[in-house]
């Protein structure tokens, strides 16, 4: 491939391309003339694989650099490599809060996920993430502990479970990591979708039929609120 | 209550409060003597509500005070209220892509709700969130059609079956508007905080035993990655 069709194949403009290459994130063509290479069906992958850490897990171009690092060192064990990109792409959990409420937070929700039975590194961002859920929840004035994530814990171990078995089809580590990436985050994005419609079909369906809640959709008061 | 206490008591500084009065987002206290008044419990709880649209809803005043007025509008239809508030606690969704491929995976999308046989209104932003990813994924080179989301569709049907029937217990419009937004917003970041987790776990406890995955947690090239 010149590098005009490694552009359309990938998806990658010719100058990003060469910004790679420049950066070491690409390895170079095979020369064929003085300022000409040809490139192969591996790099078109190795350039959806870096489309997929930046547009979709929003990595910066030094972590890219660091998981591709990372991809190409075979002793690294594969589920390190994912908890490098996953990590990453989840953004910074801010952790400036060490307030009593928040470490209180933080040490019940590592009971809760010891009580699961789940196996999870101590430095997963999720579990700041899931402790400061329970502090806007208790700031908000709702009397709450960790308990109250059991069911949503329960089919988030179901979904997982389902999911990283079908990550398990891919063959190579690249082709872990991609899926890995996309699954996480595209369908995570997905599932808040879906789950957002669902709320309002069943939101719809139930609508109690009081005085305070006509079930007239064309009620001509929601036109006066300009909605 | 004094200022002070319905501070204490609501969690929102003075200045804020005193910011809403001057807004119309409070109503004022009975009045006691010179520049004091006193405020009931029903100010307590309209102060916690507009912290959770605003924090957590992350609604701009302009829009809490739509909503505000929408809730003390009796005639308007409580699904309609949580519309308003829901929609508007989504984000912008960017909408000037016309692209024949978005155009496309917008009309996908459509179908794929009608055949869950979910009512859902046509301007419900989560149909363009979906049809967005259903673009990224072709973008990065998948095959993907809607049908691709039945399985979370199916699980955030069942998903929010329950979580709309939790909320069916709330007694007042207020009530329900605060459970819908703490709810949908609060235990969707927990949903996915967990649904993470659980990805680590099972990818921890598959994690393959080939050459090229030692199963050694303490593999050396971890900390020569600086990782």
């Amino acid at each position: 491939l010149r590098i005009a069709e490694l552009s359309r194949a990938s998806g990658v403009s010719i100058d990003t391309i060469k910004y790679y290459l420049r950066e070491g994130l690409l390895t170079p063509g095979i020369a064929t003339a003085q300022n000409q290479a040809t490139y192969s069906e591996g790099h078109v992958r190795r350039l959806r694989l870096i489309r997929a850490l930046t547009e979709i897990g929003r990595l910066s171009l030094k972590t890219v650099r660091d998981v591709l690092n990372a991809l190409d060192d075979e002793r690294l064990p594969v589920h390190r490599l994912l908890g490098m990109a996953l990590y990453a792409s989840e953004g910074e959990v801010p952790d400036d809060d060490a307030s009593d409420e928040m470490l209180s937070a933080q040490a019940e929700v590592d009971r809760f996920l010891v009580g699961m039975g789940w196996q999870v590194s101590a430095k997963a961002p999720s579990r700041r993430r899931l402790a400061q859920t329970l502090v806007t929840l208790r700031r908000l004035g709702r009397p709450a502990d960790a308990q109250i994530f059991r069911r949503y814990a329960r089919l988030a171990d179901r979904l997982a479970a389902w999911e990283v078995g079908e990550i398990s089809g891919a063959t190579s580590r690249a082709e872990v990591l991609e899926d890995a990436v996309v699954g996480s985050l595209v369908f995570g994005e997905a599932l808040m979708a879906l789950r957002r419609l669902a709320q309002e079909h069943h939101s719809t369906i139930r609508r109690p039929r009081g005085p305070s809640a006509p079930a007239r959709s064309d009620d001509p008061a929601i036109r006066r609120q300009g909605k």
